[in-house]
């Protein structure tokens, strides 16, 4: 295993950071090499909105459902999938145009745009010695942060990212074994089966050594949970109300 | 800049390949190198698919426009959203209890859980001296693949991506400056016009150098060309075909 795929392989998400700023320059570069990940045809469609300010971070930490740390990191990463760019540069070449801004098509790749960049810097900023978690709960009351943003249309936040010098060493959660989600050739539906068993046994372990025995959930059975919660239904409306008609 | 960063900062699509095989150990290092990516809520809603079989890579290579690298390359990895594993283990638990995996924040979850970790494994590759380039031309056809590929409903590819020893050596494609896409405290619109037109001279200016004069559209133009263009515009349908309903 070399350096990189250790670190790799050493991820954990942070979410107690020491109460030390991080320089400008020092996100800089950490974009920087968030962006040179592939990009679909190099649209680049994703932007980020770096907060520093404790107020703001505040007030998205509520937004987000309380979580603590994005007050508490230095540096609170807002992740967007970002279109408005994009069809700024098509109404000046091509004015009146009709243009595709609102497809499925142009979402998955603005969202994924976004993910490629994300991860890059999630990697970059672990090679430095900082810890990062990723938020989905600024998904909880998207419309508030986008408005707190002032994002104009075809920008949604995708998800948030707390930066900082980690104040704790989580230990490595367990995932699901390669052979569950690696298939040679096709899908092979009829070993899902067979792999979720024997991850459920390893994460059952997993929880009840962490805990001290409180807490032995298997994974499929928090999934299931999961799953069956009506999860952020309006997204769907608000995506439409930024001009993704996901058409 | 430190190894990890200057290797990400060292990206390039590689579009050839030498003919030299990839042992299948290797591509379990790098899937699971991936699967160390965060996960949203540990649902990791992704599979990937190795397509190693002359013959099924050469059907997937015209499925994608034809691109002779998919064929050529040792390994073709197909990353797929999964939402299927998670709806077997909801129904085990939970049978016949409504579930929402068919609601768009679920189908916005698989999507980027599959980009985080196709994105460390495209690291881990590039850190082993592989090279690797993504497919979302795999899109252009995209029922036509998951038949082939046998994917269950609940499962969709989101690009493909060959792996393999490079046998080029292409220069680095300058992306937009930092300031373009990085914004502090709120989303600055304003500067949107500006920053692109100082990318504009940058990307002219690289697409004539490496053309040897013959081409030098600016950036901005062939954005324009590509939103005004109607892409994949049976995307939504194939996705509800396949139990995405994007509610």
């Amino acid at each position: 295993m070399n350096d990189t795929i250790s670190l790799l392989q050493s991820h954990r998400s942070i979410r107690k950071f020491k109460d030390k700023p991080l320089g400008k320059s020092m996100v800089e570069q950490i974009i920087s090499a968030g962006q040179a990940a592939s990009s679909s045809s190099n649209m680049q469609a994703f932007s980020v909105v770096a907060i520093t300010d404790t107020e703001r971070k505040g007030i998205l930490s509520e937004l987000a459902g309380n979580q603590a740390y994005i007050r508490e990191c230095p540096v609170f990463l807002v992740w967007c999938a970002d279109l408005h760019r994009l069809k700024s540069a098509a109404e000046r070449h091509r004015p009146g145009q009709e243009s595709y801004e609102d497809v499925t098509e142009n979402f998955i790749i603005a969202t994924v745009d976004t993910a490629l960049a994300a991860q890059n810097a999630a990697v970059a900023a672990e090679s430095l010695g900082l810890g990062i978690v990723y938020i989905g709960g600024i998904r909880n009351r998207i419309a508030e942060v986008a408005e707190l943003l002032q994002l104009p249309d075809l920008v949604y936040p995708v998800f948030g990212m707390c930066l900082g010098y980690p104040d704790q060493e989580p230990g490595l959660r367990p995932r699901l074994p390669v052979p569950a989600v690696l298939h040679w050739d096709e899908y092979d539906a009829d070993k899902t089966e067979e792999q979720v068993e024997f991850y459920d046994k390893t994460t059952s372990e997993y929880l009840r050594e962490r805990t001290g025995g409180q807490k032995d959930t298997p994974w499929s059975e928090l999934m299931a949970e999961k799953l069956t919660q009506p999860s952020r239904l309006h997204m769907r409306e608000f995506l439409r109300s930024r001009g993704f008609e996901l058409k």
